[in-house]
């Protein structure tokens, strides 16, 4: 990697500038004012979360093997993903269910839905620490536990 | 939240199997066993960060007035997202470029793409701890040094 001199930072600062640029003239500059890309972002984050719990769904019902470094891989995934989607919930997505399957009753029991996403913060870091052991002992009945946040959490606020 | 009983915990294994029993015929069940679905992984979270970058940016160059408390959700979301897409590189995703813009040069230089990923968490965990502060003369130097990385990484293995 090159020293950073002055006149390189300078090169990079100008580059930021352009992405700036570009993002100005894309949707990207608006993220999280336009109400429709907040939607976009949390469909994203619950999607990569869904193919993490997915995987590890199929690990725990013996569908696939069982790898516990593969597991720990998504266990992890899981973990940092379960504090990406709720910021398009609010701001520019608070209220905002255009194209999307939040049903109202989320923004009607804000403060229960929240504490749903704190819940699977929670699960997801138990979940996390109990795939580093490698025992499916351990692992399945926290896999189990968030499982169930997840799907109590949909069926009160997800229109599917 | 209702009470856990063993009738209940039954109900949700059964949930969870069934979610199971649905991805088996979609295309989540082959996450990270299917190269296309890796790439889409990759992509989705790559995306995700780049919608954060591009709304910190828009603030660091003053396009957008600052406000620290939307500044610091978004660089925490950086750090746990810069944990995310590189399990999209590995497995089914490793070497497999099909409709992405990795360049081979990616799996060429493993070890180095390694490293300025793990330079990005570094980066980013550095950037959330100054985005705390709320003080932008903290935060615009951490912000160049994740840009400069960003900039370097995509020139070698990105193909735009």
């Amino acid at each position: 990697m090159p020293k950073t001199s002055n006149k390189y930072l300078s090169l990079v600062t100008a580059a930021v500038l352009s992405v700036g640029a570009v993002a100005s003239s894309t949707s990207f500059a608006t993220a999280f004012t336009d109400g429709d890309k907040a939607v976009e972002y949390r469909q994203q984050a619950l999607q990569l979360i869904r193919e993490n719990f997915a995987f590890m769904a199929s690990m725990v019902r013996g569908d696939r093997d069982y790898d516990g470094e593969l597991f720990e891989e998504r266990a992890q995934a899981l973990y940092h993903l379960s504090y990406v989607p709720w910021d398009g919930f609010i701001n520019a997505g608070y209220q905002h269910s255009g194209n999307g399957d939040a049903l109202p009753a989320v923004w009607e029991n804000w403060d229960d839905f929240k504490e749903r996403s704190e819940q699977l913060q929670a699960d997801a870091k138990a979940l996390a620490e109990a795939a580093a052991s490698h025992d499916m002992g351990d692992i399945r009945p926290l896999f189990m536990s968030a499982a169930r946040n997840c799907q109590q959490c949909h069926e009160n606020y997800r229109a599917d």
